[in-house]
């Protein structure tokens, strides 16, 4: 009898935003893996402290590199397929050995979570649960008590890696817009705002839910320092009653 | 001193996917309001059975029209209106007494959630916390163990009511797309996958996570009979390693 994989969601967080579910899930699993930069503590993990069993093992999936390499690099695409093989490999001696493996990701384990490669490998061959977990950008439109989608909007999920035509394109189409791994691309995110008339509706969140959460409007940050995670909100909530009563919202509450 | 306004996610329907937030701000709200179609039970209400204070006040808010009407429909908006209106009277009630009120929120509260409209009224007026839930998307793709967005993958979360044109256009723009309110919109959501070349792909979703889950590929539906919020699910992870195996994942596992 093999040992069941579980995709777990933590949330993007804050501890109290785990699932029931992911709770339980915790206090049953023999084998807790976690994947975390080489020589950095995993963020999933500490938002987990307290909840592990006492005996249950640890398994840390350490990333070979440590910089940030662009996904078309090949040097880099060799590297990393090579250590989700090596990763899964690992996962999957534990399953066989019928122990019950939760693998902890961030936010929602299919929604850009290193756990999909894992999945992938592994979820053909092993039973397996994925436990949902509320996302980095639904902590912080609700952090923000930012309204987000309503009615017929349509919400795009865009990577800040996109062009900057592209970006506009895609604002000017899109009741609401949020924008993932803003970090380096911050100037060209800010650019695409400002030429799609959106600037003033957007809202910037750094460590969403966390200790040091930073949540202000977008053209009140005075620089383009921007952390790889932070989020950018444009919210689809316009012209609707009380909506102009909630611009206070960016600023915290 | 007034109370505080809460707008509680409660997830897609499986009680064990609340966050432990929301059920601690169950344990001790004073009210529980709750948006229902009269004649019906809140499908929120039921998802929380048992997690409310023996003492607790509950208030139920009634929709005051049953049948489905354009919401372009000036009737339509106004009685809407002037019954959220009254919605936030009944909530504020308790609020200026010093009583807490969660007001429950099926999935996501600021994601097209019915909280949205006592929110944009209430929040400037009193101390206010959002809880996120799980989304109806969320629990979907979780349940189905589907990859839904990686890398730099975009996703695109369109209502059901758009037409078929502008349908396939976002289909053939975006990676991932999640097709909300599908409803009687489905022979043209189906035309609108099949002109774009991503029907083979499509997953359809009825009542994700909850009693009675019907999960198949959207392919192998027969009929165009779909309740309104059904989901359809089209995922973004493609010509990755393992994602040809995982095309099992829509039938359930």
């Amino acid at each position: 009898m093999s040992g069941r994989l579980i995709g777990l969601g933590t949330g993007p967080g804050d501890p109290e935003l785990l699932t029931l579910k992911a709770v339980r899930a915790l206090a049953a699993a023999d084998v807790v893996a976690f994947f975390a930069k080489r020589g950095r503590a995993s963020n999933a993990r500490r938002i987990v402290d307290g909840l592990l069993r006492p005996d249950a093992v640890e398994l840390p999936l350490a990333y070979p590199v440590t910089t940030e390499l662009p996904v078309s690099d090949a040097g880099y695409r060799t590297a990393i397929d090579g250590f989700y093989e090596t990763a899964a490999a690992a996962v999957a001696a534990h399953l066989e050995a019928g122990r019950t493996v939760a693998v902890l990701s961030e936010g929602d384990p299919l929604f850009y979570g290193s756990y999909m490669h894992l999945h992938v490998r592994l979820a053909g061959r092993f039973p397996t649960t994925v436990i949902a977990g509320i996302s980095a950008m639904a902590g912080a439109w609700s952090a923000a008590g930012l309204p987000i989608v309503q009615g017929d909007d349509v919400l795009s999920v865009l990577p800040g890696t996109l062009d900057e035509e592209t970006l506009c394109r895609r604002l000017r189409e899109s009741e609401a817009i949020v924008i993932m791994k803003v970090g380096r691309n911050l100037p060209a995110i800010r650019r695409a705002l400002a030429r799609a008339g959106r600037l003033e509706a957007a809202v910037y969140v750094e460590r969403g839910t966390m200790a040091g959460e930073r949540r202000l409007r977008l053209a009140d940050k005075g620089d383009d320092e921007a952390p790889y995670f932070s989020l950018v909100l444009v919210p689809g909530w316009v012209a609707r009653p009380g909506a102009a009563a909630l611009s206070h919202a960016a600023g915290g509450q």
